[in-house]
């Protein structure tokens, strides 16, 4: 598809046109200099992509007038969430990035005992807002009509004491291989929970706590990663054992 | 293993001292401040690690005494030539040093029919010698012995039609699946040539080249992927299906 793609959250089957958000209509008019009758594709987040075109351009706000809808691309077999220890700034955008474009299902960000970013980096509501934009915007570039929900930034106690015992998947270093159960990725669950760790890995606490929660470990390989590219061999993973779609 | 790692290629069996580059000398006197009698561990990029004492430090210069072998980090069972399309420079260093993390034998910069990046960018010797410390560092921090050899940019014909029958893989976009033979992988070869193409993909003179040549295609999933993840996706897929070490 050479078309531009946009996102527009209100987009549905009974919907008729549909506005774009500031930096996208300003991307439309000032980037690709599109005018009313251009082509684009719009999806709305949620599964939904139809063609569209330029309905009128005023100033720096944009209308669209959505038409048939298109195949998407397909979404994994699993809904997996990647729950992903908070790394530094662009670590993290990087990391959030990918998993979007591998296919997570929804992304949570999470507080472990070796995350060494400070809470003032990540607990305003601004960080998240960044990482839904960054979400968006992956999820544009890499052709997916569905964009994962990002949480806000929660304890890493909290989600996995939410889990359902057996479809937590961790992220595991060379060394830790052994402390937790090896992977049990020949079932394939309906949702999975794939927590990914910070730069400084699991403490003992935490490993403890997954053990007994029936965690699986997922080692990916022999070698030392860094932490934003574990979700992407994390996801590649799973898709190899679960199929891509 | 905590202790910091030193890439000094002259290591070996038989070889009882070595000094640091300038810039690894400059880390473990100014970062690490390390000094006579610290303990650390020298690779030589060809698969031998060692323990190793600091000797003496003089002015920018340092010399380390070599101790007992040390088990190294498994390499993959196949030796996967990483054959990749120029990237712009960011986007290039990232594919180098990932694709190195990520277990690559080697890695063969390649220009294809739709590289944009200008010659200029790549055809002194300077952007060579960038991504070679890029592959030593790279695989300094996961922990592998071996470093990739890092070759001087070459034409895309000429790296594929040197490579085995058979043992060529393509990294495919979604949209080229069927116009070359799908994956081969069950099979698992002693070598293989994994081509990565630019973010404008294979043009159909190379697409009809590679066909010819009996390559394989390994779908990366049905999003499109930035350019500089597809290494790590890839060789994340040939190690699922072929095993890790």
């Amino acid at each position: 598809v050479s078309e531009p793609r946009f996102h527009a959250p209100a987009a549905d089957a009974d919907v008729r046109t549909v506005s774009l958000d500031a930096d996208d209509a300003h991307h439309l008019i000032r980037v690709l200099r599109l005018g009313p009758g251009a082509p684009v594709r719009v999806f709305n987040g949620r599964g939904g992509e139809w063609r569209a075109r330029v309905a009128d351009v005023h100033r720096a706000s944009v209308r669209l007038e959505l038409g048939d809808p298109v195949p998407t691309a397909p979404e994994p077999p699993v809904a997996v969430t990647v729950a992903l220890a908070v790394l530094k700034g662009d670590q993290m955008d990087t990391a959030i990035r990918d998993a979007t474009a591998l296919g997570a299902y929804a992304i949570v960000p999470i507080v472990s005992d070796r995350v060494t970013v400070p809470s003032r980096a990540w607990n305003s509501g601004r960080a998240v807002d960044r990482w839904r934009r960054i979400a968006v915007q992956s999820a544009r570039q890499s052709g997916r009509a569905f964009v994962p929900d990002v949480t806000p930034v929660r304890a890493f106690d909290d989600v996995v004491a939410g889990a359902a015992a057996g479809a937590i998947l961790v992220a595991t270093e060379p060394s830790v291989t052994g402390s937790i159960e090896a992977s049990g990725l020949d079932h394939r669950p309906a949702t999975a929970l794939a927590l990914v760790g910070p730069e400084g890995g699991w403490s003992p606490r935490e490993i403890g706590a997954l053990r007994d929660l029936g965690a699986h470990a997922v080692r990916l390989g022999p070698r030392t990663l860094r932490a934003e590219l574990a979700p992407t061999v994390l996801l590649t993973a799973l898709w190899m054992r679960w199929g891509w779609q």
